[in-house]
């Protein structure tokens, strides 16, 4: 088969045959294999098996035909290098066993070894990178997303320990942010020269931030990673999360490619709120996906005539996948984006 | 002492000496005393208490200085008059029996009748109506976020239930629509005939929604309940909850008097978005309150500033507030808030 390379092209805002798709946690238990596979291995044991990492990771190459594939991990995976043990517990998310909560805790933390501790998520690229046809994206958590995970200890609804910090002490703050900044471009780096074709940086929870606390505490560390990645001649996209349309505005300098928007506003506001610097990924409310084909089609058809209006737009959700979608659903979508948007690109 | 009408004049854009404060949720979990009465008794179970209900709603007044009073309920309170029987669950929220799912779910709800069922809450408002020397505000849960409660049977991260009868069975969605506009409708018109001074409508998770969403599903509803009670001469706030800033532009036509803004927006970007129409309260990030005094109060005043900066401001938090917040800090910044406006006002 020809590699396609449709996402890629998309992502460098350059000409298209049709829209690329691909779906956050589109290797995820809404496919019934991969909860067989879930029932024997946790996620992290998957992780340490490359072989299995990868098949998991091509499964909806296969079963829905996307644009893109996306590594299976996770994005506490790279803190465990640091020093922080943690466990991805069932129906809650990442626990770590001693949050950090002091400079102590920050001191403590080790610059990351990858080839030391992370040589299985490195050789599950290599295996990606000869098996794909398409291109393997593979992604970091940003800074504030991962120090919330880190200083609360677990999911949170409303992050009042990770605020306590960076308003009561910021300068732990940004120690804090300088170490996992550092320990994304490392990862990252060690991603890229080892087959990863793009990378994106979740900054999945950045969103419960006002914009000038964004803009003091986020948006230094978050800079500095794409302009130290920028040698990397890959797309770079940054997903700011669900409830982030605010902080788009002060996004405009970021050496980034593509920015990944939730549902709550337009491509074409996105793409307005950010000067038309960057392609746009995104964005139906995955949750659309419980309705009827034909509802599911009339959103999509609309997002696609808005995003194909200027170059650069890569189909997506606003979020990721949830357990209960559809395999058949999300197939019959894919290929609708496909044929819709070849349709319109073509006339 | 003389009644502060402070509030009042604010919410109708009329000239005031200072900006006035109240918090969301001010009468609650941070106040030691509450929390020793909340060991005694359950939320219900202090509802139907109108003299200790009352007592509560009046702490805040007394400790803190706000100017306005906020009926000690909960937004569940009027659903149990249509038939539906529930529970506050602690540390989980409104936990349903039988959640709403079907057409027979929404056929078996009953007209709300106060007087039977809620006339313990008329007591209450009559009883503050007398005792207050500032405002009462009452208030009501809006359609969607009851009806996400109805529906979901819980709290809910995702809304995947109310959303998959929203985009799969809209006749149904828009069924259960018109009977919670209506019970909110019957049951705020007996809060003001009892001596409730304004009004606010919580619609705490509409922002889960993209903006066409909120204006095919949510907004007739919202807009109706206001214009039904447009008769009523005194203030009606919206609060269309956390991440809701997209939605804004939609609000313009609403009979409402304010808009509450949660803290990703500044005060004039609200006003900006709302044509000017409303007078805007908020916004302060509850969490912040964990900082200390001087970095409050800097937040603070750049809020004032901003939202002083046209007529009709009332300061608020951009959310509830929570329990680990501190009495004292709430007092000194209540304080702040007075002095510092009044400063800026006169000058």
């Amino acid at each position: 088969m020809t590699y396609n390379d449709t996402f890629i092209r998309a992502c460098f805002k350059q000409d298209v045959k049709h829209v690329p798709v691909w779906y956050m946690r589109q290797a995820g238990r809404y496919d019934p294999e991969y909860r067989k596979i879930k029932e024997k291995y946790s996620l992290l044991e998957i992780c340490r098996q490359p072989e299995l990492a990868a098949q998991i990771t091509m499964m909806p190459v296969h079963k829905l035909g996307v644009d893109a594939a996306i590594l299976y991990s996770d994005i506490m995976n790279p803190v465990a290098s640091l020093g922080i043990d943690f466990d991805i517990v069932k129906n809650i998310g990442p626990v770590i066993d001693n949050p950090i909560r002091s400079a102590a805790d920050i001191e403590r933390l080790r610059p990351i070894d990858v080839d030391k501790d992370l040589s299985h998520i490195l050789e599950t690229i290599r295996i990606l990178d000869k098996e794909l046809n398409v291109p393997l994206i593979t992604f970091a958590g940003a800074p504030f997303t991962i120090a919330s995970y880190l200083i609360e200890g677990r999911p949170s609804k409303n992050y009042i320990l990770t605020k306590t910090m960076m308003y009561s002490e910021p300068h732990l703050w940004f120690s804090l942010m300088d170490k996992l900044g550092d320990m994304v471009i490392t990862y990252v780096r060690s991603h890229i020269s080892n087959g990863g074709k793009a990378i994106q940086l979740f900054d999945s929870w950045v969103g419960a931030l006002a914009p000038k606390d964004f803009e003091k505490f986020v948006l230094p560390t978050v800079t500095r990673i794409f302009a130290e990645l920028s040698d990397l001649n890959v797309p770079k996209i940054y997903f700011p999360g669900v409830s982030s349309g605010e902080l788009l505005p002060r996004l405009s300098n970021l050496q980034s490619d593509v920015i990944g928007l939730d549902w709550r506003l337009s491509i074409s506001e996105g793409r307005r709120r950010t000067s038309g610097r960057f392609a746009m990924q995104g964005n139906l409310d995955p949750f659309i996906l419980t309705a009827p084909m034909d509802v599911i089609k009339q959103y999509a058809k609309e997002i696609i005539d808005d995003g194909i209006a200027e170059p650069g737009f890569i189909f997506n959700l606003g979020h990721g996948l949830f357990p209960e979608a559809s395999l058949d659903k999300l197939r019959e979508l894919t290929e609708f984006v496909h044929e819709y948007s070849a349709s319109q690109i073509q006339s």
